[in-house]
């Protein structure tokens, strides 16, 4: 994005409203505002309709009244509610006061659901058939509803009550014999509760095969449809959010170079603050063990390699383990099968990690602190392995999200065990 | 998954074929041939077409050969290219020889393309119009083509030579009039070679908003189709090795339960080897500073918290910068930018860490030392988040993964120049 204004000017005239959408969501606040004061009225809202919901929700207070309205007006309303849910509550309602009659309705609706459930994610307007359609009156009937829906790809069936009878695929009507009923083309798919939570909800979309999922109320009483790409950007966003967590970092939830200084030090601060007094611990063990080091200086030269192999190996297993139960590879009653394997797993790679240590060390040092730090290293990497697999899974079970305590908060549990394991080793070895 | 012979063959009989897939995926191999045995004929092949690509390859030498024959013959082309892969190269190639002549065309058709392009993910099969076409003669193409393709809902349209000129959403064909053309509903839509790389394809064809995309060749000919669900599988394994890498640890590709100890301690070793050796640079820090180290042996208390704060703050930033490349909000080129904003903040986290543990440090022991810890958690902190974040950018430009330069990594380099700079400035303070 250029600087100049006059080259902005010929950038914003040149470029393509999706191209334009993609690079506004990475820029800085205020350069939003400047890019949408030159913007040519016909792109205005097809630029806003392709940012994030937190893009929008900066950009659209400040532009003007008329533009405000009728952009509200046209958004699709699950952009529209969650756009909203950015925003301040009085804010909100100042803008939710602006909306037509059956928008404002539609999107009272949507906003009954609790916020990160499928019915928050779901597209309340949709294309129904009846089970007693023939073909070509279905596809008459998605002719005439087209505008309205978000997706005509899956068309639900229902009964008058709009209680869910099945789905047909828009490929199967198309290629299906104009004459013939639609009844032997309903499938019986899967369907989503409106308050099931967004990120099984995306899961089960992307499994399925589908490229959208009907969300019902209870009696599958038909309320939405949630479209195969509205549930990939959740699992975006969940996998971002797992990343975050799984560095000890809460999500931002905007791209990286738009976010300030300030607020990345904020989203660090409580979990560094946290694991750093979780390793007031090893000031402890230390200070416990103070004569031993005393004695035998050279001690002290082994406590950074041996912790950080512990907590290497502890981030290997913690980190497979959140991505295994991410994508339901492992469930909460697999942790004794888990903690075993993963045992197993520590062990050996300490035994192999302890052997080659035990060489090396031999040649430079004395026989004892050799054994000393390959003994240490076998129970450090065994211990690493399984505290490192487990915690995930004891996360899960305490409803905590997993990421959270993985790499490095197994790190510091590591690091103040494995001393403890080392200076008990060293002084029945040396017995001092 | 039952493991009662009486009981599995019941569960096998009950239990629809995607849920059989599943979870076969998850299992160990040996089990997946016994389910496969107690499978009804008309079973087979559904539940075989929905298993993992290294699924399949396990399965499939197991079968008899009259199953092996006709299940090899009716497989997408890009499943059957993506099985193979998973092979030996003799026992691909002793299953290439059961293949009817136009199949095995395709086949050799998708191997030409290297692995990980875009030419070994796409459907060569796909339903291609004519600009001159009038709707209705478009959906009787359609009608007639729709067995042989995957995909129908995007519809490329070409010349005679296959030379791609836009393509056509099948929503948008279906609700215009029967006897309007065709021409005006074209879209210029992005179009991808058979060369590129899978992952930049996938996120490509997420950000479209298309449900596929055309693959071409040189003069834009037309080879295949990427399907939005492929694109998606491609993502997910990608987001799993970024996540594995992230953890020192290299993708197992296949479910966590499913691989074998051996296998978890092979995918594994190999990093933590490197670590380890990496790590031994701390004993040599710590041996050039032995003498400070006898004379105040108080010094050696706060290594593992601050080397242990240090790898924390590294960790946040590396894996903040892993995730941003991945999803292209940062660049290569914004490598100042981003060292610049992680040092100041990375000097922010050290100097509130810093102020707390001035007080902290204090209470307990002397002020010297007091000074010491929280000169050296500002610097440490600051340094950490600028190697953090800088690591993966590197390696981008080095062309390696940037998740393998992530929070082990860096937390290793941290822990060495850490204790540097710890102890440089303990000698500059205490004057020793």
């Amino acid at each position: 994005m250029p600087e100049d204004t006059a080259e902005l000017r010929r950038w914003v005239a040149e470029t393509d409203p999706y191209t334009l959408a993609h690079e506004l969501n990475h820029a800085e606040a205020d350069r939003r505002g400047e890019v949408f004061r030159l913007l040519p009225p016909d792109k205005v809202f097809e630029v806003f309709s392709h940012l994030d919901a937190s893009s929008q929700a900066d950009v659209l207070p400040t532009l003007d009244e008329a533009t405000v309205t009728s952009m509200l007006n046209e958004m699709e309303p699950d952009d529209r509610v969650r756009m909203l849910a950015e925003m301040p509550d009085d804010e909100a309602e100042r803008l939710l006061s602006k909306l037509d009659a059956p928008e404002l309705h539609t999107t009272r609706l949507l906003m009954r659901y609790p916020e990160q459930s499928a019915g928050r994610l779901m597209s309340p307007a949709f294309v129904r058939l009846r089970a007693d359609m023939t073909v070509d009156e279905a596809l008459a009937h998605v002719r005439r509803e087209n505008e309205q829906a978000e997706t005509i790809y899956l068309l639900p069936v229902t009964d008058d009550a709009l209680h869910l009878v099945g789905a047909i695929e828009l490929r199967d009507l198309v290629v299906a014999a104009p004459e013939q009923p639609i009844a032997p083309l309903i499938k019986d798919v899967a369907v989503v509760s409106a308050y099931d939570d967004q990120e099984a909800v995306a899961r089960l979309v992307k499994s399925a095969d589908l490229l959208a999922l009907p969300v019902v109320e209870e009696d599958r009483r038909l309320v939405g449809l949630i479209t195969f790409d509205d549930a990939m950007d959740v699992l975006e966003f969940e996998e971002g959010e797992d990343f975050a967590r799984t560095g000890a970092a809460e999500p931002v939830g905007k791209p990286y170079l738009s976010v300030s200084v300030v607020r990345l030090v904020r989203s660090r601060i409580v979990w560094l603050s946290v694991l750093a007094l979780a390793a007031t611990l090893t000031v402890n063990v230390l200070s416990a063990f103070e004569a031993t080091l005393e004695s035998v200086v050279s001690l002290a030269l082994f406590i950074p390699l041996l912790i950080g192999i512990g907590g290497n190996t502890g981030a290997q297993s913690a980190t497979t383990l959140v991505r295994a139960l991410a994508v339901n590879d492992v469930r909460t009653g697999d942790i004794l099968r888990v903690a075993g394997r993963e045992a197993r797993a520590g062990f050996l790679l300490g035994t192999i990690i302890g052997l080659v240590g035990l060489l090396l060390v031999t040649l430079l040092f004395e026989w004892s602190i050799a054994v000393i730090v390959a003994l240490t290293l076998v129970t450090i990497c065994t211990l690493a392995a399984l505290v490192g697999s487990v915690m995930p899974i004891i996360a899960r079970l305490l409803g905590v999200d997993p990421a959270v305590f993985s790499a490095p908060f197994v790190t510091t549990i590591v690091d103040a065990s494995g001393l403890l394991v080392y200076f008990l080793i060293a002084k029945a070895v040396l017995g001092v």
